[in-house]
C-alpha cells in the first residue's frame, strides 16, 4: 500500500494562538464538489476562530466548525444528508471535551438542523450535574427521545423536507431504481444468500463516507473533537454508525500528570468493517505538547502542535487556521495515481508552536 | 480499596467440555432477590449448555443464555426492566461472535421481548453478506427503526404492558413521586443548577446496574459474549446505554496469529462515569489459550480457560457451569464488610482445561 507523506510549513501560520482543523468529505471527489468542500472547509475554520477570538473554548469552536460543515448542503451531515431506506433523513453526531473528558453524542435523530449542537448541549448539561432525585443525565440519545430532548432544551424543529437537497432526493430515486433493479436480478436466482455474497460492488458511491469532522486546540491548551454523519445512503431507518459512537467517531483529551499529550481526533468510516476487503475511511489527529527546546523567548512556555491528516478514500478536503491567521488554507488530499482505495493510505501533516497563555 | 480474591476449584466440572458463564444484577441484592437471581443463572447455564449439547456454535449458545436472564421479571433486561421517564421500556443488547468478529446491537428498543434474539439476528444477516446493491447490512440499529427491522425478520412483537412487571410498575410510581418531591424542593432555591450538583445520592437504588451477561467458550474453542440492559430507571426516553456501545458491553475475539488467548467479556455500568466518585460496575471474563504444560494423555491438545468475574457493587451473582456437568453452579459474590460499593473491588475467578476438539 501507497503512503503520500507531506509536511506543510505552516509553523509561521499557527505561531500566535490557538487553531482549528477542519476535514470533510473522506471519498472520491470531482473538481467540482472539491471546489465546493474547500469554500465551506474555509468558513467552517472562520466560525471556530471567531469563536476562539471571542474567548471561547476549544469545544464550543468545534461546534461552530461542526454548524457550518453540516449547514451546507454538499457534505453528508445535517443539510442535504443521506436519505434512508424510507427516504427520511437520520444523522449521528458527537462531540467530545478534552478538558472534562465529557461526551455528548446523538443517533438516527430526524428533523434538527444541526445534529451536532445536540450532542453539544446534552455535554453542557451533563456538566451540570446530577437531574432532580439523584438520576445521571444522558449524554447519549437516540430516535425520537433525542429530538423531543432537543426541542425542551430549546433548540428548533427543523421539517424534514427543508432538510432534503435535489441532490439527496435525486440520488434517493437514482439508488431506490438500482436497488429494486439488483433485486429482480437477484429473486431470478434460487440462491439468493450466495447471490448477496457476491454483490461486493458498492453502488451508492460517492455518497458513502462524506462525514464532516474537526479538531481545536484553544489558547488554554484544550483540545476537542466532534463529527457529523448523515449516514450510509439507503441505511435502515434506526442505524446508527461509528459519529455517534463513544471511543469511535471522535476523541479528545488534555495533557495529566501520566500522559504529556494532548490528543484530539475525529474519524470517518465505520469500526464495523473488520470483514470487507477495502475499509474506507478518514481521520484527522490533533497532537499537543510542551516544548522541550530552547525557546524564542525564555518568558513563553510554548505548546507544540502536530497534526496530520489521513485516508483510505481517493480524497479528502482539509482546512486549517490558527487564532491569527488572516484566513484558514484548504487541501484536497488525494491517494497517488497508482494507488487502490481501499487499499492504500495517504498521510500529511504539519508541526507548529502555540504560545501557552495558561 | 479491598480486593477479595477467591479462586473455587471448579476444575472438575469444566475439564471435558465447552463452558458457560453468566452473570447478572450487578447490584445490592436482598437475601430473597439473590435466591430468584441463582435460579435464573442456573437455568440460563442449562439452556446454553443445552445448545452446545446439540452442537450449536457459542454465539447461538450465548444468545440462548441471554434469552433466559432476560425472560426472568427479576432482572432489568427484556421483561422487568425498568421504565423510563415516559414510563416506557426501551432495552439495550449487543452480541459479539469471537470466531468472525461480528456484532450485532440494539439500542432503545421497545415492545421486543428479547431484544438479544434481534441483536443475534442483525450479526446472523450481517454474516451473509452485503444487501442488494452492494448495501453494507446493519450491526447497531435503534428507536423505531429496530423494532420495524426485527418484526421484518420475523421476530414477534410483544405488547410494551406485558413486559412490565407489578414490581417494575410500582418501582417507576415511587420514582416518579421521589422526583417530583426533589424537584419540589429545588425549585425552592434560587441557585438550581448548584443544587443539581449537591443532589449526587442516587434514588433510583436498586434497579441501576441490574445488566444481564454471558460469555461462552465452545468445543472448537470459539468464544461469544453478550449482555442485555433496561437501562436506568426514569432514564430519557431514547438514552442508549453501554450494553448496546461496540466494544463497551462485551467482547469476544477467537486466538489469533498474533494473540494467543480468545478471550470473551461482559460488562456492566457505564463507560460514561470518568467525573463520578463512586464507579459502580461488573465484569465476567473468559480467556482461553493452548496448554502448554505436560498433558494427561498427549493425543489432547488441551485449552487452558481462565475466568474471572469483578465488580465494585455491593454485591453480583454470577453461574457457570460445563457441558458436561449435570447442573450449573452459582454464587452471589459480595464485597467484604468493611468494603464501600463504588470504591473497592470483588475479584473472583477459577482455572479450568477443556479437551481441544478441533
Amino acid at each position: 500500500s501507497a503512503a503520500n507523506v507531506l509536511v506543510p510549513d505552516t509553523t509561521a501560520h499557527l505561531q500566535r494562538s490557538s487553531g482549528v482543523h477542519a476535514s470533510m468529505g473522506a471519498g472520491y471527489h470531482s473538481e467540482s464538489k472539491a471546489k465546493e468542500y474547500k469554500h465551506v472547509c474555509k468558513r467552517a475554520c472562520q466560525r471556530a476562530v471567531d469563536r476562539l477570538n471571542a474567548g471561547a473554548l476549544a469545544v464550543d469552536a468545534v461546534a461552530a466548525a461542526l454548524v457550518e460543515l453540516e449547514d451546507s448542503p454538499f457534505t453528508n451531515a445535517g443539510m442535504g444528508s443521506n436519505l434512508n431506506l424510507s427516504g427520511e433523513i437520520e444523522c449521528d453526531a458527537s462531540i467530545m471535551d478534552g478538558k472534562t473528558l465529557h461526551y455528548g453524542a446523538v443517533g438516527a435523530i430526524s428533523g434538527i438542523k444541526n445534529p451536532v449542537l445536540v450532542a453539544n448541549r446534552l455535554l453542557n448539561e451533563a456538566q451540570k450535574g446530577k437531574l432532580s432525585a439523584g438520576r445521571i443525565p444522558p449524554c447519549f440519545l437516540v430516535g425520537e427521545g433525542a429530538h423531543d430532548w432537543a426541542i425542551n432544551h430549546g433548540i428548533a424543529p427543523c421539517p424534514s423536507e427543508k432538510m432534503a437537497t435535489k441532490f439527496s432526493l435525486s440520488a434517493y430515486k437514482r439508488n431506490k431504481r438500482k436497488m429494486e433493479m439488483a433485486e429482480k436480478v437477484e429473486s431470478g436466482f434460487n440462491h439468493q444468500a450466495k447471490k448477496r455474497r457476491q454483490s461486493t460492488e458498492n453502488e451508492n458511491g460517492s455518497g458513502l463516507l462524506d462525514t464532516v469532522g474537526a479538531i481545536v486546540v484553544d489558547r488554554e491548551g484544550n483540545v476537542a473533537s466532534a463529527v457529523s454523519s448523515g449516514g450510509l445512503a439507503m441505511k435502515h431507518p434506526g442505524r446508527v454508525g461509528q459519529a455517534a459512537h463513544h471511543g469511535c467517531g471522535c476523541w479528545a483529551e488534555n495533557t495529566r500528570t501520566q500522559n504529556p499529550y494532548s490528543t484530539a481526533v475525529s474519524t470517518s468510516g465505520s469500526p464495523f468493517l473488520a470483514s470487507e476487503d477495502c475499509v474506507l475511511g478518514g481521520v484527522i489527529v490533533l497532537r499537543c505538547s510542551r516544548c522541550c527546546d530552547a525557546q524564542p523567548s525564555p518568558d513563553i512556555q510554548a505548546i507544540l502542535v502536530e497534526f496530520l491528516w489521513s485516508h483510505t478514500t481517493e480524497s479528502m478536503c482539509v482546512g486549517y487556521m490558527s487564532a491569527q491567521d488572516g484566513k484558514a488554507k484548504t487541501h484536497i488530499s488525494r491517494l497517488p495515481p497508482e494507488a487502490v482505495a481501499g487499499r492504500s493510505l495517504a498521510i500529511e501533516g504539519g508541526v507548529c508552536r502555540l504560545p501557552n497563555n495558561t
